[in-house]
């Protein structure tokens, strides 16, 4: 596995494994890897012949008041972790390089990016769009792996390959979870013990959610009201949101007439923002 | 010479170009082509091995009431002059495949977007940025050849092949001119034949402005009020700017102090709205 922290040493080596006829996979990370990326690396494994890896903590999608600073980083053990997952490349780049003292372009995907989280965090997705457009020229891949935890995020990302033409497939992995549901996050370390326990409600109301709509809820507002009193019995723990949300366009409804919906929410334990979303067939 | 019209064709031609370790070159053009496009393209064959030019009027770079719909198209005779040119690929996409009905990504540089051209046209840089991110995308190029009359869209489009790390290098041609000075452009057709006659005045100011400059003036109000006099002199056309630029940062100065300084302006003759500049040496 071999580290790499210039942007020009990257796109040279991509170079390279292109001309090799090497199909390359990126998984872009924030680093402090838990299980849930060790699966997305294996998933770009089992499709590429080469796999880089980015860890670069991106201060552009965190708002000024949200946790950039204190953001949970350990590179050694990430570096074992990736070393030991047989990753090909590191790709570890400095703010510095990724952003020039007069940086200012920027991607952003005008609809979906300003609902749910984008409501909440306002210059998130724009900070997203362009990091992710920054590793997709920086690394060349052919596919790049993503996790469904971060729907929102995975549909920005996509609408921006289909928009800007960018010549990848972006491959999104399911949503690992530890052995009580919690779905695996790097945030998760914020928790409290207290929290921690709590914070298996998140998933027992999207299984909630799920047997509802199985049954026939068709009414959104009833099952947000449901699910945020389910919730909100844990802790007391603040919900951002509670929504059902068409995948196709990424838009909240009201009523549930699609053969699938997506069930997303966001909520606060203490100062700890948790996110997670359930894709529920509706048939 | 191959014209494409599918974008993944194209970029199916520039991966097959670059395994072949093929040196690809792209001058994007809205087509209409005159010989200051000639020679962009002859730049680009002097420094590549395959050339592609891509022909398309971009709708996200003009206004509402801008002159999209009349700009003047004539795909016959830009087709055979790119032919007589020795151009390897015409890429001329369609509308509704660059924009697909529910497109929404934007590529925007948020600095010198903003002033001159940018104020009078406020989504103009945006459109450009973003057509040019798709078209880098598209045809893969090496290097991408721009002409230096849009001495603010040269600038834009290196900040962001810059700040999103495009893997191109960006080429600027010189202005060409006509035998009275007149700079190239497509636009020049709307002129009538008075209006045409009057058009000189824009190079002979940008003249006068080097003059002045070398001979010690270094104020730039009174350069500014001498060049509109001398321009308001010829058929009272309508000034839109007049500007002395630091072309490093693109920003306007009142004071000369720089080695070099680009001194822009925008006119408008009737409906017709003429742009040019010079890179003035102080020194």
């Amino acid at each position: 596995m071999r580290v790499v922290k210039s942007v020009v040493e990257m796109q040279h080596e991509a170079d390279r494994l292109r001309v090799e006829g090497k199909h390359i996979g990126l998984v872009p990370t924030m680093g402090y890897l838990h299980n849930g990326h060790l699966q997305l690396i294996e998933q770009a494994k089992r499709m590429c012949d080469a796999v880089i890896v980015s860890m670069f903590v991106n201060p552009t999608q965190f708002g000024p008041k949200e946790d950039f600073e204190r953001y949970p980083r350990d590179f050694e053990r990430d570096k074992s972790l990736a070393l030991r997952s047989e990753v090909d490349f590191l790709f570890n780049p400095e703010t510095k390089d990724m952003y020039v003292p007069d940086y200012g372009t920027y991607v952003e995907e005008q609809e979906a990016s300003h609902i749910l989280e984008g409501k909440i965090r306002p210059t998130h997705f724009r900070g997203v769009a362009t990091v992710v457009a920054k590793l997709l020229n920086i690394c060349k891949p052919h596919i790049a792996v993503f996790g469904q935890k971060d729907a929102q995020q995975v549909f920005i990302i996509k609408k921006m390959v289909r928009d800007l033409n960018f010549d990848v497939s972006v491959f999104v992995a399911p949503i690992v979870r530890e052995a009580d549901g919690l779905a695996m996050s790097s945030r998760n370390v914020y928790l409290s013990p207290e929290e921690r326990a709590n914070a298996t409600v998140l998933h027992e109301s999207l299984k909630y959610a799920e047997k509802k709509i199985k049954d026939g809820e068709r009414n959104v507002k009833n099952l947000q009201s449901q699910m945020q009193q389910m919730i909100r019995s844990k802790g007391a723990p603040s919900v951002d949101y509670v929504a059902v949300i068409d995948p196709e366009m990424f838009r909240e409804t009201d009523t549930i007439t699609k053969p699938t919906v997506l069930v997303a929410l966001a909520v606060r334990f203490g100062s700890t923002r948790l996110i997670d979303n359930a894709l529920i067939s509706t048939e």
